[in-house]
């Protein structure tokens, strides 16, 4: 396994195929060795291991693009492993992606185009965001799940308009994580068949052999998810490799999964071992290295031309495959006008015009819990917004969240409705996987408690700007019974200190059908935080809610003015609209201010904020979570009523009162300010 | 499977064994049935399916005194599938635990000993708190784990002092959540033979049955852990599940699990189904499932005597169980009188006296990282603190939490390294677990970054108020090229505002030994955010930096008459100190503040935090995260320069110096507060 599989670069005239295929590799490899070198920090281990993986997918067995990352119908590939990603920018420039040998060479800097870690949005042909481990994996059963449904929704006899496969590259690490149990576990119930993972075995983590700590039969583990299963001994035998991927591609009612048995650091004097995993080799070892791959010592970021010219195929090649498929899509188009021009709107991510008229609008004569609004709005919007796709970690008929009459993705792939499982973190990772696939506009839901699960999904979704939705419900104290334990308290703050994450938590049912909305509209990731409980309505013939919302916050009650500032959110607006009139009984004029969403509101003009809260004007802020962040709103000398302390297991109404939720106390606290 | 176990309660005077068991089973089954319907809320379904293994467990085969739930060598039980918590209620009061029959007619109203969801502390005899699903799994992985250790290292031959197993049951939830994976693959690898779970396995979860979305073989994903697996096909049947646990038992080298086929909502009319998972049968149903067992359909709380007399065995059962440990005890006392007080302290929580002695002082002669520091720290009161026990998730060598010289407790269980894998959930709850144990103070590291993917965890740390440290390490954007997936930003506003949890942030290496005390010292759980980078270091002969850092903030540096104070949080106290240079160059006097800890500030008086932060002074915060919380320090007058952006890849000075944490940056904005 440790064989010699370097070439003399000075023979590529006279170069085998197989010769050839060694060049190429070895050239990703040194690329791949140099950029941490110079950047003087990385990885070169994986990156040692997996070169030949890399080699056989982008050059022969991918169907992608280079001049195109954005082909609808490429093979998708995720490095889970993110931390390869020299490895992942080598193949990228290779292959004829639009990253140059300077961008190898400003790796992990400033500025560059090559991060510490893949980052989408920010490198021609980087897919997805990863390096935090076990998430890719996730993403890529997301992007699988995408196909599938797209497949079923978009193909018609002799148009298979959508038909590709996922390949993500994997390690031990990954392997370890929960998320990567969740995933592959809901990806075996689902019988992702165009899923294929390529699991970097190299028996070596961070810390040492994975003996110390992972000791599983990993595909053992994945035969129980009823996955198709295969392991490859040798991670340089190309023949090896290409014949596994091709009984998986073969296989197609059953993710599959390749081991293959890598050596970490491979050609590096200290290769098999986790000193090659995450620092430069040195410059030694780096001398060392190019040695035994029969290149230059002393040369760096070294290609060969016939290395270069090999790996450029991939241009040609995509090139033929994106003509072939174009000429597939006139051919479809003209047998299915509306499906084409729906399949180019969902993949352009532009919304169907005027689809904003099936939101339903809500009467004030009956109280109406935000997440049953949620799933009023969603069913009324379903027709025009149809790459909405989307479902519940267990919790749909808690969530509301089911597309009518609630069929499931899992039986007919057409369906809209997926069972996640109790499975907050993959559910999220997967949306986000779905939302970089395109075509589709996912959500995930859960109790909003359970969104501590999810985090760091949800702070990729931010990260890499996905137009994904989490919908959280049961979102205060007032959900009641359940206690402490599902009751959340400083979710709220948590999630508004993520960057580019919008927040939503709607006063009542109009304001959530102006949440959706916007959430539709924008193109990043939100959240919305829904009640359990009923909510009055607010009047919506009376007050433009949109309009409100869509500016964070506004003025929902005026007084003439106004001596204090009664600042609610979310159902917090109903104990503050009771106190204002209490206040005015008193003959004390209390503004009331809707606060659905910070990041909207701090998206606006210093001129509009100091409208809602003029400053001089004591201001009250009442929610029902940490107050940690209400400063910033309110000052010094305003003051809060909120949770900093974790909530009790009653009746949701007897804990919102014993926790200082009443009018009255929005009162008494008021009164102190004004005087 | 389905056939009738009910039996009339009339015939409790000629009742057979089985039938005495049978009583006592469906007592308990319709105890939870009327606690749920009393309080209009909870979960039915587990409670009638799970009954009789609660019943085996509580009434026949666990170590356990219903006298003395802290009895050191009790076999731990652990509800992961927490929602059943009327059966855990019912069997403590029917086993007699201090639960009486009046507190399950309370079951989740306010200020009651029987909360939603099983809280730790709250209720005699509940291990830990459970519900948040998953996490009871990982907890009883710990409590095994704290076993195995306190085992190694307390037991002599022929006093077997620590020797017993720890059970937990759980549902198809548990089993789905990731952590789940991350536990039970570490369990399997640490080779956990007093570990022995039960898997009520009834096809169906809360949105329906469990094909809907989780299909795969459980038992055989765990002997792909190397579990011990076995199924029972009948839950109603007694000796099968007895036999099960038995051969459980007689394996000692592998952690055991048994699936048990249950019925949900057994007896009920819609029993099997998911429409008695999560709500009150309702009066019509409730009176069915009576008659079902042959109990009276209009009485509730029916507590037959025959049934609680043979329940109430436990209690002598148990006091024999802690009397012969007890003399055995004393055996070992008199033979090992010195580890006879080691293990009584420990199992008290008391500190050695002087322990903190052995906590070293900093020269400033050489900049420090705080991790680094921390893991000189950690070394240098190893001896004195023998309880200390924990490790990193495959991060050993960048957190430096490692006892020297490195041995795993995996290879020797009487190491105190253990080696978690790439797993930060299921170590963090597994922390939990150890802690929760008693007898070790248990930490687990990672990267800042990372404790996302464990904040499920550290949150119910903070609810069970147990003692675990969790060590964070890379704490800033400071830690350079591996960019922005691995730089934490909201993480540190994000834990502030968790209840009951203690933030270190420690600005040096002297005040990360303050801290380590202070985590020590307090009994709840603290986590640490510390640097990647090298610090100076504060000299500890002139300032008294544990009387600073035990305040959670203090003077580091005064001015006469501050005309600002710039507020520094951990790395970012050194730009500050340096701009307070420039400041004074320029006339301008400010007082520097360090800040390592909110939570142990705000425990202060009002007298002292205005004599850190006075009024009329304007303020400046600075620290290299979120900014969201720190106007409650500084005010809208104030100033806060921190990161409410994602960071970025390069290395950590550039990236510091271009998001604003130089001393220029500092002095500018300083300027413009001050004039």
């Amino acid at each position: 396994m440790r064989s010699r599989v370097g070439y003399n670069i000075c023979m590529t005239s006279t170069l085998t195929d197989t010769a050839l295929d060694q060049l190429s590799i070895n050239t990703l490899r040194l690329l791949a060795v140099d950029a941490v070198q110079k950047a003087n920090s990385g990885h070169p281990g994986a990156p040692l291991g997996c070169a030949p993986m890399a080699y056989l997918l982008f050059h022969k067995l991918m169907k992608h693009n280079p001049a195109n990352s954005k082909w609808a119908d490429r093979d998708r590939f995720v490095l889970s492993n993110g931390h390869a990603s020299a490895l992942l920018y080598g193949t990228l420039f290779l292959a004829g992606y639009d990253v140059t040998l300077e961008d190898l060479k400003s790796f992990r800097q400033w500025d560059s185009r090559t991060p510490g870690h893949p980052e989408r949005g920010h490198t021609d042909g980087v897919e997805v965001t990863t390096g935090p481990l076990g998430q890719g994996i996730a993403m890529a059963v997301g992007m699988a799940m995408a196909e599938k449904h797209l497949a079923a929704v978009y193909n018609r006899p002799g148009f298979e308009v959508v038909d590709h496969h996922t390949y993500a590259m994997l390690g031990d690490g990954d392997l370890m994580e929960g998320v990567s149990h969740e995933a592959a576990s809901l990806a075996g119930t689902l019988g992702l068949g165009k899923l294929i993972f390529l699991y970097d075995d190299n028996l070596i983590s961070l810390d040492g052999p994975t003996s110390l700590s992972y000791t599983e039969d990993a595909l053992e583990r994945f035969k129980a998810y009823h996955w198709h299963v295969q392991r490859v001994t040798d991670g340089n035998d190309l023949a090896a490799i290409e014949a596994a991927i091709a009984a998986a591609n073969a296989e197609t009612g059953r993710p599959s999964i390749i081991a293959v048995r890598t050596v970490i650091g491979y050609g590096s004097p200290k290769a098999g071992t986790n000193k090659v995993h995450g620092e430069p080799l040195g410059a030694e070892a780096v001398a060392a290295t190019k040695k035994f791959f029969n290149f230059p010592e002393d040369q760096s970021f070294v290609v060969p031309d016939a290395a270069l010219k090999n790996w450029r195929k991939a241009v040609e090649r995509g090139a033929g495959f994106e003509a072939g498929w174009k000429k597939l899509f006139e051919g479809y188009r003209a047998a299915n006008p509306e499906l084409a021009a729906e399949f180019e709107r969902t993949q352009k991510g532009v919304l169907k015009a005027g689809w904003e008229k099936a939101i339903p609008s809500f009467p004030v004569d009956k109280a109406v819990a935000t997440r049953n609004a949620g799933g009023v709005i969603l069913n009324a919007i379903a027709g025009q917004v149809p790459e909405l796709f989307g479902g519940a970690a267990d919790l749909t008929s808690s969530t509301k969240t089911i597309f009518k009459p609630g069929e499931s993705f899992h039986v007919d792939a057409t369906s809209r409705n997926v069972y996640f499982g109790v499975r907050e973190f993959g559910m999220c990772a997967a949306v986000n996987g779905i939302a970089a696939h395109g075509g589709l506009i996912p959500f995930g839901s859960t109790f909003f408690i359970f969104s501590d699960y999810a985090k760091p999904a949800i702070r990729l979704a931010a990260l890499m700007k996905v137009h994904a939705l989490f919908i959280f419900t049961h979102d205060t104290v007032a959900l009641g019974e359940d206690g402490p334990t599902h009751q959340p308290v400083e979710q709220l703050m948590s999630f508004r200190a993520v960057p580019g994450l919008t927040d939503l938590r709607p006063a009542d049912a109009n304001e959530t059908a102006a949440a959706w909305r916007l959430a539709l509209e924008r193109t990043g990731p939100c959240f919305f935080a829904l009640s359990r409980q009923d909510l009055p309505v607010i009047d919506a013939t009376k007050h433009d809610v949109y309009a409100g919302v869509s500016k964070g916050a506004y003025v929902l009650q005026e007084a003439e003015k106004p001596q204090v500032v009664l600042i609610g959110a979310g159902s917090e607006v109903w104990p503050c609209l009771d106190a204002a009139k209490l206040l005015a009984g008193e003959g004390i004029r209390a503004r009331v201010v809707s606060f659905p969403s910070w990041k909207i509101f701090e998206e606006q003009s210093a001129e509009y904020k100091a409208s809602v809260l003029p400053a001089g004007v004591p201001k009250l802020a009442v929610e029902a979570g940490s107050t940690l962040g209400w400063w910033k709103y309110v000052g010094l000398d305003g003051d809060v009523i909120g949770i900093d302390r974790f909530g009790a297991s009653a009746p949701g109404k007897k804990i919102m009162a014993e926790l200082g939720f009443s009018a009255e106390n929005i009162v008494a606290r008021a009164k102190k300010l004004v005087k």
